[in-house]
């Protein structure tokens, strides 16, 4: 935490528009390493009314049956009809798009695997604080559980009235010392069938959503709650609001607790910085606070197109740290290496894993829990050691 | 400035792909605000190889010829022949724009037009800090200069075989009174015709962009410069790269040096809190350091959807402030009114001023400085007066 003695994070469920986007975004590209690990793939995906527009820039020697995969994310999601809003089977899926420019390509193949340039030019943040035991914000860490329950209630039929489009929002007290004190407020919007009647939506929302996830302790007769404030939440998904690619990039980082870079993370194949160095950067930041040499910590990297070394390491442990700063970037230029090259080997990157990181949030989630036994290699804490080791 | 000893910040010129759809989605608001000041907009655009796509969802009673408004845009910006990468006079345009859900709008519109309800839910900075004249963060201020230098150095027949697509960084270096120091990189690429060699491609960008926008006791033996590193950038525009609107949301505002709620602004008339609120963030924040509170200061507010009053209103000084901190944010709540009717009514917003925003950037510009005269009221240091009267 900083100065703030309020602060806000909001999340969005595996159905709002934006997130179907990423996660038709992803799907793609998890086909196309599936089969050519070598693909270069930068996929944008638009969703409106009945229709699901791919677009992007895509070389690969893999052959992926795109319209299948769109209509399979889609009805995964539980967009199967017209009444929810957007039908898998039936929506019109259009496919615009193109190959990556041989320009940018000769930037990023370098005469060496190693020199590996990165695709593009960009700036990206990581970060971590011991504010939860997943070295995560609070704020962003319960916007994301009350949205997973609203999916999982929905999925597992204790609410079934529940469609799949969802928002929330939680703003916390911190206290003098910077640990979060309370909860001040908490807003959540839900999808819902027409026949749930407003006050026992309320009700249920606070009972088998709020109740379960946030921690009682935070929460007191101060506490406000904005349950469907809009008062009717029929009309979801992508009639109610377009969703692209890359709309969501506060949710899927820090909650706006920590900086950003700008860049987008789904659909981007792991040679685009935009997602690779930000997922180093959490690793980074990670392995900093968990061996304790600072309790909060921020760090930036920046890149420059076709040049394989970061044109910038810089850090920010915002007067927490227990080792002067710089011995921390020292040991951080020893312990890790950031060009493109060696973040794809060191954290196994060109598989199949991104899917799952494009609902949720791409950090704080545990490594190795999901099905995909290789995602999330960012969060290990498997540096902390090595990085103490350093300092001595 | 924070513990950071570099930092790094990009812009990308108007020509980029990701704000040709900015500007689409801008010009179309301001189309229809001209005609219908209660419109409800909210525009979406992709543009990819030979195709500009408009979504969203818009309510209004006006009649604007869309497919004209996108075809001049992207002429004017300078793509007016396959060659250069698009052309506005041949491209398909294709329209899938909706209606704003009614469900959201009874949200919105509610009893009086006081207590008009946020748009949506979410949560916005606003930033401002001495360290410029404008008040801007130094990196993202010289990053903006840069491409706005490489458009005027086009456009005025300087460099004639520059082309519209183009993209900066520079990395600034800090001193440990957290002032900035001088300039350790320059990035900079610029798409060209292939007629120029990349040898005086370099050299012309030197002395025609660099030289004359970056200040030269900035500029050492230790700069290091990056100018076109993928050695050749013929193919631009949409071609290269699929273009979306809220993708440069980092470059919109201050660079990364603040905090982002997430929320994008171009295509969203003022009725949505994304853009009204993170515009009238940046006006407390500037307000703030104008009247000498602060040397540096940074807003959150957030809103729930379809209520008028934020949720949260809180604020960082870092250490700066020249008042105990409880005394600003309560002289902030005294002298702001920060509902959306209210910050409408007070930075004016119902006009079409929104297609100059677009792009170089929505804070620090000169308000009024432009042909329109309404632009950019949210830079008006025009409340310090008060902030400092309800202080004493
Ligand atoms: C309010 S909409 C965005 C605004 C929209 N583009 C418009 O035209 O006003 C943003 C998100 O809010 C949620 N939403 C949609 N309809 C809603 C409703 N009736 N009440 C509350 N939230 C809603 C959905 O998750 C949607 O993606
Ligand atoms: C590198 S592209 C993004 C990556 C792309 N989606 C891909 O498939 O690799 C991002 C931006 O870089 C710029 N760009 C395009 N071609 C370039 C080139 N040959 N050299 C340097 N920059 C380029 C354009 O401004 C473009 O919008």
């Amino acid at each position: 935490m900083s100065e703030y003695s309020l602060f806000t994070s909001e999340s969005v469920s595996e159905g709002h528009p934006d997130k179907i986007a990423d996660q038709i975004s992803d799907a793609i590209l998890d086909a196309i390493l599936a089969e050519d690990p070598r693909a270069r793939v930068a996929c944008e995906t638009m969703v409106k009314t009945g229709v699901a527009i791919i677009s992007g820039e895509i070389s690969t020697t893999a052959w992926v049956d795109l319209e299948s995969i769109v209509r399979s994310v889609i009805n995964d999601i539980g967009y199967t009809s017209s009444e929810v809003g957007f039908d898998g089977a039936t929506c019109s899926v259009i496919n615009i798009i193109g190959k990556q420019s041989p320009e940018i390509n000769q930037g990023v193949d370098r005469d060496t695997l190693e020199n590996q340039g990165a695709g593009d030019q960009g700036l990206m943040f990581g970060y971590a604080s011991d504010e939860t035991d997943v070295l995560m914000p609070a704020p962003i860490t319960y916007a994301h559980r009350l949205v997973e329950r609203q999916s999982k209630v929905r999925r597992d039929g204790t609410l079934p009235w529940l469609r799949p489009d969802a928002k929330s929002q939680v703003t916390l007290r911190y206290g003098a010392d910077g640990r979060p004190e309370g909860i001040d407020a908490v807003v959540l919007s839900t999808q819902h069938n027409p026949e749930i009647a407003l006050k026992d939506l309320r009700e249920a929302v606070i009972e088998e959503i709020i109740r379960p996830v946030l921690p009682a302790e935070w929460l007191s007769a101060g506490t406000k709650y904005f349950i469907n404030p809009t008062g009717k939440f029929v009309i979801g998904g992508p009639v109610g609001d377009c969703g692209l690619t890359g709309r969501k990039i506060i949710v899927d980082s820090y909650g706006g607790m920590a900086r950003h870079g700008g860049g987008a993370f789904s659909g981007k194949d792991p040679s685009k910085v935009d997602r690779s160095a930000a997922y180093a950067g959490r690793w980074v930041a990670k392995n900093i606070v968990a061996a304790g040499l600072a309790s909060r910590c921020e760090i930036q990297v920046s890149y420059a197109i076709g040049e394989a070394q970061p044109t910038s390491i810089s850090l920010n442990t915002f007067d927490t740290e227990t080792v002067p700063h710089d011995r921390i970037v020292a040991a951080v230029r020893e312990v890790f290496d950031l060009r493109p090259f060696a973040i794809i080997r060191d954290l196994d990157l060109l598989h199949p894993i991104y899917r799952p990181t494009a609902s949720y949030g791409h950090f704080g989630r545990e490594p190795y829990a999901l099905a995909n036994a290789l995602a999330f290699s960012w969060e290990q804490a498997n540096k902390a050691e090595a990085l103490r080791a350093a300092l001595t």
